[in-house]
């Protein structure tokens, strides 16, 4: 059923554009069939103005149709069948168990959003009935709702071509609120993103909703995206991907007539601490364990744990010299595209150069194209302190573990960091004086905290916060994964003595949608 | 029991500055007593200093405690008794009715802050526990609560020197959400806000919370400012007062190494929609009642309704006809500030010189210092859609009338419009079809829509919202006035099987604090 074509796809049209582009597979370092379309400016201006046409009918869906049509979207997602993941495997490098994986994810994310938005709650309905007897003066009837803030623009991540990418977990997020979506397709998995948005444009023909619902653009230049972070119709951005781009699309977005929030997941080490009984009792397990955590998916995860910090002595070095061993082993792995290879390497030669910094160990080498190394550097806590270049994030499967003298100075390291998506402790019964006294800081600095985990493992639920402080994100407030995440897209609005017939259904006096209600401060039950 | 000394209040000591500054009686134009010391950029940071330290403290109080905190605060503002209102009289030249109404108002809403505190609903406490069984991969135990950013630093406004000032809106909501608060004083109001920080001050003493809760420091530098809003241990801001102001401190705060947020309140005209039969049936007295919200507060108000639309006909030009003769005796009203009676009066002269524009009449003139002279104006549509300075708030008792030649037209002028605070329809039940149509363009507009009332009277309450699209705020999700103000100033974090002992309260299995929590998606009762 899905062909690729590498047009551009402006809600129900197809248009192509002056120059094309190829996708490419990383495996290889071969190009792949098919010529895309790069979209330019009058392309991103044209799905701007279909969203916002389509931004009165699609907002105001009730929550059971908008539910039905994520689930469509769901649908015709695993409609696409075996052609997705064959393509995305071509395009992305990443084997077929991840991606199938990755797709059920992304389903799951759109079934989870349609029961979200059945169950009601995310309305935030409150109702402050009227007071006509108050004195001194009488209160109005005050009534509040979230309504969707606007056409959203997406831009999605190299890394899960299907669950941060076209369908993922911001476009999701975004039509949850009530949002159409205009993505910026990514270059590096351009018919997985074309199989993808003909699937959203088949559920919003066979929902009957607005075409400019959704629009979806294939480029590779930055001033496709710049365009879109521009358009006065736009009214929020979600981004996942480096913190040099997600800075450009902020600059881009403050410095409109009107700014607008981008919601940019960008930059994160992920700390992760090995407390001291842990370290003694299982060190070596912990370290082998690291590795598969560190390696997974060549390392090309937002929460790959790029930073231990462990106190000094045999339990750490025997950590230490499991991961070693295990890292060695480790076979070299395609990376996504041959920019993240390139990156990567640089990141590491970088690490490797800094004479504060020591090898530990690499992974085994790779004789093709694009195949990362994996690589394993130590250093001391005064050399991390003194080089804010040893905290920047490498992309890919390299960590560098930070040896204390002291507890002082583990603190001195926390409180150095920037702000983290993740920490992670990995401690036993003994360690959890320690871990309360060291949780404080961790927090103050990640969106998550975890024990005795890995960070890599991110899950779709109500609880999840996929965010954290600058430079992890972009607004400290929000996650990018979780059911939480649509609050980004979502504004209150409040109604003083609307007359009922005009009001949102969710704050009208009969309660047509059923929700539980705030009434003057307490939620109360339809 | 209160002296007003001028002192710079850091934490529980006091300092003088290098220089000093004197309030000034806006109703005479002659200084008022007492030296006020200038805080300096070396206040700023032991202030943040200070704050940060009483981070950990504050931020970790039960809900209870916080909230007996949040009564203490009250109960000293009341303590300080008549001696608040008289120099807030002489200092702000607005009545003793309206301050009196104003310090309840202040005390109201930190006695509000403290129930939902107790309450317990903001919290957000979420929790999808372990599942062990879960194939192909188990689920671990995910939590997530509410908690504050961090210290926050609040700028009062000028024209609420009781309820957005220094234990206004901004603070009580940062209190509420756990944030130690730097206050930096309004020059227009220094003698008021040493009092209410010096109640503040005794508050945060006989809680036995750490000195660094909270500070005062008064000043008239932007250099003051911009050093609190650059601290790094600030992470977050509240600002009530001019767009220029508010973009200064916005463009502060984007260009740290750590970017925070501003919640600005800046600019805002109010629009107010007459239906035509609301105009036919009581078009003259929508008149004369218009004047009365124009002209409340020497029209001083974030929400004053400084545009009118409404179709042309007699009907309209019964309303202007009765506005005008209303206004016409209204009496002159002395100003906040000499500052802002000049600004006012630049706004009025540009408007008067404007040749598409035409004075429909003005208030008496003053003969004291500082008197605002109303004034009314009109022009038609295309006048107002040729010209942007048109749309320009004008902070005072000024408004401008665009008689439009249909409802074409109208929604011209509405689609044309910045964000805005509020806007109001002046309609009968026979103008709902049109108010209907009308909705969806004034929401997307505003915070708030009402209908038969003004805009003028912004309730303390749940439903409220008190913010709305650029430039009415700089963050179109925020409300400054209500319960919802508080999440401005939290942010979610996420706890991954972290032992329970470990867990804030709110999150551990006992649930110390007896929360309804979200267990699973749904919300469940303790």
């Amino acid at each position: 059923m899905s062909e690729i074509n590498g047009n551009i796809l402006i809600g129900a049209t197809e248009e192509r554009g002056q120059a094309t582009f190829q996708g490419r597979n990383p495996a290889t370092g071969e190009s792949l069939p098919g010529a895309f379309a790069e979209a330019g400016v009058e392309h991103a201006s044209a799905a701007c103005a279909l969203a916002a046409e389509a931004f009165p009918v699609f907002s105001t869906l009730s929550p059971a149709d908008r539910a039905a049509f994520l689930e469509s979207v769901a649908e015709h997602i695993l409609g696409i069948g075996d052609a997705l993941i064959i393509r995305a495997m071509e395009e992305s490098g990443l084997p077929r168990a991840r991606l199938e994986g990755e797709r059920g994810r992304t389903v799951g994310q759109l079934r989870l959003f349609a029961s979200v938005l059945r169950q009601g709650d995310w309305l935030e309905a409150t109702i402050d009935p009227a007071m006509p007897d108050r004195a001194p003066l009488p209160r109005p009837d005050i009534r509040r709702v979230n309504q969707p803030v606007g056409p959203v623009v997406v831009f999605g991540a190299s890394n899960f071509p299907l669950a941060f990418s076209v369908a993922g977990g911001d476009t999701a997020s975004a039509f949850a609120a009530g949002c159409p979506v205009v993505v910026k397709g990514h270059p590096a998995h351009p018919g997985t993103g074309e199989l993808v948005a003909r699937a959203i444009q088949a559920a919003v023909a066979a929902s009957g909703l607005p075409a400019g619902t959704f629009s979806y653009l294939p480029g590779t230049t930055q001033a496709l995206g710049a365009a879109l972070v521009a358009d006065p119709r736009v009214k929020a951005v979600g981004f996942t991907g480096s913190r040099a781009g997600g800075l450009a699309l902020v600059e881009i977005a403050r410095n409109r007539p009107e700014p607008i929030p981008v919601y940019a997941e960008m930059s994160s080490i992920n700390p992760v601490l090995l407390l001291p009984t842990a370290a003694a009792k299982r060190g070596a397990d912990l370290g082998a364990a690291f590795i598969q955590s560190l390696t997974m998916g060549a390392g090309q995860f937002c929460t790959n744990p790029g930073l231990v910090v462990a106190l000094e002595g045999a339990d750490t070095e025997a950590f230490i010299a499991a991961a070693a061993q295990s890292l060695t082993s480790a076979p070299a792995q395609v990376m996504l595209s041959e920019g993240i290879w390139r990156n990567y390497c640089s990141g590491i030669d970088l690490l490797a150069g800094n004479e504060r910094v020591t090898l530990v160990a690499r992974g085994q080498a790779g004789e093709e194209a694009n195949r990362g190394q994996a690589a394993l550097f130590r250093t001391d806590a005064d050399a991390f302190l003194a080089d804010p270049t040893l905290s920047h994030e490498v992309f890919g499967s390299s960590s560098l573990v930070i040896v204390c003298r002291d507890v002082a100075e583990v603190k001195r390291v926390l409180a150095g960091l920037e702000g983290q998506l993740t920490s992670t402790l990995l401690m036993d019964p003994e360690d959890q004086a320690l871990a309360g006294e060291l949780l404080p800081l961790l927090t103050e600095k990640s969106g998550r905290v975890l024990a005795n985990g890995w960070p890599t493992g991110v899950e779709v639920c109500h609880a999840m916060v996929h965010g954290g402080p600058f430079p992890a994100t972009s607004d400290v407030r929000t996650t990018s994964v979780g059911t939480l995440a649509m609050v980004r897209f979502l504004r209150p609005v409040c109604y003083q003595n609307i007359p009922d017939a005009l009001l949102p259904p969710a704050l009208q006096a009969a309660n047509p949608w059923g929700l539980t209600r705030r009434v003057n401060g307490t939620l109360t039950p339809a």
